[in-house]
């Protein structure tokens, strides 16, 4: 029995309907005579707290039992699945507890104490964000919800292809970014169930292709703190769920350079009037810049847009 | 017999089934629990070449007769009109010339030719954008689709809150930025037919309020050149349509500052990841200062996401 089914993404959506966003699916002519197909880009960004994180989270907190939820949750995250950690647990009265580097970005952390949760800082290269995590874990009791190597997590994210299947159809490709290989793996399921002849597609930066090297070598990589500005794609390595699920349900690899990564966020300003981090603007970026020959109908999952105000200025003000 | 009605929005909506986005209606809790209401934005800025102007164009073009086609259309615009007539006039399949002050944004004019049209600069300080536009207009018998004083732009425009409504059902307020007015007459006569009990408030910078000093006064007021931001309201008075359309159907009138709509803008990028150019904010950015006590249900007009890159990274750089 594998670890995640499409009755798990299935059961997920039952779970999430009324407290996720049912995401729009933009559609731009400009977006599809330059990729030279029909393109839908499924809009996690205009998710709550800005990222698709906020389903897996929910999926997870919300089938804890009362013992589990009296005693709280703890996670470790680069930022957005940090958020999604506090959002759902302020939504659903569970104490939540957050590991998180201290050059994570101002906007991330701050987001993620407004949300509600206790943020505890570390710093990267001293500690390891898992061990300190599961240490404060064994001391109080707390469930450890990870960013993604988590069956309830997978299923999850896999939502929102499951949606982008249901609103737009049939797709010949679904193109996911690709960190630890949450959001890819539970997409891929959900396009297995829903869309069975879609070829899914992970997406990494070229200098954090890890998740790439694993899948073409079926030996797992491990790269650590890769120098990306998709800053959501430094996990080293997809996880022992994520591994096996990827290249069971995954059809192929791109990578996109960090020029194009840019470019991609500021193509999604100019033309689709969106704001979207680096780590989801992969998919939308392997699009553009043809990263293999796309060709019919080609869903996108754009992931997130917690991007500083900064870092968007830069990319904006860059020529 | 006013010039426009309910039935001539209802009937620009057919016009528009299938060639103008019906566009998503975003919400957010951060955004509620800041303005205390429920709000719901009508994103225009996701709708084609980035601006509600689109409907009221192609409204326009669509019901020129065959000998009209062949001779072709020209207009004056700040901007987003120049681009919808552009791309309504490819779609139709009618030539098309734009009348622009030389010192329009880059973005815009570039837009503009790059959707077809033919574009004609002029000097804002020495000529008469319309006088211009006339008499090009008499020399070679083309067509004039003015940017807001005309019965067909007028209802395609209203469309935008005909589709909210329809959408979300009854509101209590809708916020409309306005211009020359068309966007702000076309919302409010289609809020008449659709939604008889909402309230709809007009909304403008403080530094190029005509249309609240028009409304306030009944008298219609004139402001040239004013030193606002919002480069969509820099339109110097309401029109001979438009301005006894607003009194019989707007309800009230409000003013933001140019920090404030700054302050949307940015809220905007930050908590709701859409872009959202300063005139397009105007609405947003009422119901986040609370110009006015607004409560219950609150519909937005979001109108458009034309920014360029170096205003955006301005804002966005800015404390």
């Amino acid at each position: 029995m594998p670890p995640v089914t499409f009755a798990d993404v299935q059961s997920a959506a039952e779970r999430l309907a009324g407290q996720a966003h049912r995401t729009p699916v933009v559609t731009s002519r400009t977006l599809d005579e330059r990729v030279g197909a029909q393109v839908f880009l499924k809009c996690e960004n205009l998710q709550r707290m800005g990222a698709f994180k906020f389903r897996g989270a929910y999926n997870a907190l919300s089938r804890l039992s009362d013992s589990e939820r009296a005693r709280g949750v703890i996670t470790y995250s680069s930022g957005n699945h940090a958020q999604a950690i506090a959002l759902s647990g302020r939504m659903l009265g569970v104490k939540t507890l957050v590991v998180m580097p201290e050059n994570a970005p101002a906007s991330k952390r701050a987001a993620t104490a407004g949300y509600g949760a206790e943020v505890i800082t570390y710093n990267p290269a001293e500690s390891d964000r898992k061990a300190l995590a599961e240490s404060l874990a064994a001391e109080h009791g707390y469930t450890i919800i990870p960013p993604y190597d988590h069956p309830h997590v997978i299923a999850g994210q896999g939502t929102a292809a499951l949606e982008l299947i249901q609103e737009v159809g049939a797709l010949d490709y679904l193109l996911v970014c690709c960190g630890g290989g949450g959001l890819l793996s539970g997409c891929a399921i959900a396009a297995s169930g829903a869309a069975p002849t879609c070829k899914v597609i992970g997406v990494e930066p070229e200098v954090a292709n890890d998740a790439y090297l694993s899948f073409k070598t079926k030996t797992l990589h491990t790269i650590h703190n890769p120098p990306t500005i998709a800053d959501g794609t430094r996990t080293p390595s997809l996880g022992e769920l994520t591994f096996p699920l990827v290249l069971e349900y995954v059809a192929d690899f791109a990578t996109v350079s960090e020029d194009q990564i840019k470019a991609a966020v500021r193509f999604a300003f100019e033309r689709l009037k969106l704001v979207i981090e680096p780590s989801g603007a992969l998919g939308l970026s392997a699009a553009l810049s043809h990263a293999l020959p796309f060709t019919g109908r080609v869903g996108v999952i754009v992931s997130g847009g917690n991007i500083d105000a900064a870092t968007m200025a830069q990319i904006l003000t860059e020529t």
